[in-house]
């Protein structure tokens, strides 16, 4: 029922191989890891912390071109599931990962696989501990589960926002979407963007290495009372929220944080205004902070190094309203990504 | 980047609906799963635990056959890597499931999916408390992630099996797989293996409903030395368990336990010997006990529901020998499955 092997030269030949050559490495400094060499993993919470947990997996043609670099798979990969961790402002400890290719990977791809990763837990903090690597037919799929902790009982849930909470929202908006279209333009013409090859660069690496907003953890800890991150874009993710909390939210377009690139693709074409507020992949932090809590979030978000800025506020009712400059409604064909 | 659904009457369309009207029921009675209603899920385990993690993917066409049943899907994908969980002594208490499919659900399709994991997880005593569904070209995969606790510092390990440790495994040998040739025959011949329908129907429930042995789990604590489940045949995995060891088995053939159906098969055709050496799919626990607790372990063995049979012992050098009755070796041109 499984498939065997056809093997060249540099095509790596053996489960146990690939996870020793290239994955155990991974997996130095963590005990509970046992080097990858058992078939489970030991995680051991430290004494007054929960233990946060996430699964989305990435597949190729779907979360990621399927001509994408080995190194980026692997960082998205770790990426997206450290994000939602950091929205609930949890600190990552450890991750596995499920890694299914259609065959038997070359030697420098699999190489490439795991100095993406080696990158990706140095920049997050956190180690593989275990996993599986097989073989099946389709696309590249890589599915890690991350873990993370938070001080006991203080995790930032998404349903509890509250009427008349002010909505902030880390980074800029769009630019994943915007660095996506860059990236299947074909032939490439960036001119058409109105803007040159360094935005071009910028916004590609938006989409490529999506940077997890973890030093705004302690933060949402200390004043959200509400907090996601963005995956499938702001009016959806932001209707999630007010869905889940029972209330609506007012957002001002002009609010919108929107990068020097994105905003010289909106002088050129207006329409790029909605990939802003409804294109995926931004992996920015959406949170709700009650009005007296506000200037004391701000105060310290002027501390990290991305910004964070408030574009709205929650409302009773339900739904997303999203108001043009000149009081109108800024009416979307699609609200953002669903898989079904 | 993400695929538009085409939609039919009975299609379930949108990620949160099959969320929430077929999985949320399933995380009913644990906190840390929120209804599955959060983007993170959290596990505080009990004081004076580790927390045991196992990740193991099945895919459409590798792991299970393209026509099986939903519900046969979902009890296998939450089995296997339970199985884990019960190799090492654990107590599963949740998991997490990454769910990847073709096309946009059927409805009835979707509620017996979750029928299985219902089933399951009742049997094994979990639950879900988070993940992921998308649509991905390619075959159905399911991804779970396992979670059980063991009392702190308890694992049963893989390498620290030693030179003089008697080895046991549960149950009986090669019947999954055995059941698996089963139906993959067409047009169906099971006069041609030497035995009835019932017999036919036994073994393919082997290969369809693993059952994980978790009752083993205080006996594994208590008397092993090392331990692991069985899932790519006898002989491939007492071999890891010797790698990682730093040992050799010597396993007697005429020890292994079979059913009474893989008897007739053994009486038909004598091939069907090395499948209950080498084929996959078991789920059966291998244990290494010290000589001085063989005695314990058996007589506690006895009180199971399943039998657990001394198959040989582990003995200095490496690898694994396989006797037959007359002493000479039982030689293998395959010794179990790898994915590369």
């Amino acid at each position: 029922m499984r498939y065997s092997a056809a093997m060249t030269d540099d095509t790596l030949n053996g489960e146990d191989s690939i996870i020793q050559e290239f994955l155990a490495p991974l997996a130095a400094g963590y005990p509970g890891a046992f080097g990858l060499k058992d078939d489970c993993a030991v995680i051991a919470p430290p004494a007054g912390s929960d233990l946060v947990v996430k699964t989305d997996p990435i597949v190729a043609g779907v979360h990621f071109l399927p001509n994408a670099e080995p190194d980026d798979i692997a960082w998205r990969a770790l990426a997206v599931n450290v994000s939602d961790l950091a929205g609930k402002g949890a600190t990552p400890i450890a991750y596995v990962m499920a890694l299914s290719l259609p065959e038997a990977p070359k030697r420098t791809w699999m190489a490439k696989f795991a100095a993406g990763l080696a990158e990706a837990q140095r920049a997050f903090g956190c180690h593989l501990i275990g996993g599986d690597t097989d073989r099946a037919p389709g696309s590249v799929t890589v599915t890690i589960t991350a873990f993370g902790t938070v001080p006991a009982g203080t995790l930032v849930r998404r349903g509890t926002a509250r009427a008349g909470d002010q909505i902030f929202v880390t980074g800029t908006l769009g630019d994943a979407a915007l660095g996506l279209a860059v990236l299947q333009q074909s032939p490439l013409d960036i001119g058409r963007l109105g803007f040159g090859a360094a935005d071009a660069l910028g916004m590609m690496k938006r989409f490529l290495r999506p940077q997890p907003r973890l030093a705004l953890g302690p933060l949402l800890r200390a004043h959200a009372s509400a907090a996601m991150d963005l995956s499938d874009g702001l009016a959806k993710d932001c209707g999630r929220m007010c869905l889940a909390s029972g209330v609506g939210a007012r957002l001002f377009l002009a609010a919108l944080p929107l990068s020097a690139a994105m905003r010289k693709a909106i002088a050129r074409d207006e329409a790029w205004q909605k990939t802003a507020v409804s294109g995926g992949d931004d992996y920015e932090i959406l949170a709700a902070v009650p009005q007296d809590k506000a200037a004391a979030f701000l105060s310290d978000a002027a501390k990290l190094d991305f910004p964070v800025t408030r574009i709205g506020e929650m409302i009773g009712g339900h739904g997303v309203r999203i108001d043009r400059p000149d009081g109108s409604e800024l009416i979307l064909d699609r609200t953002g990504w669903d898989h079904f």
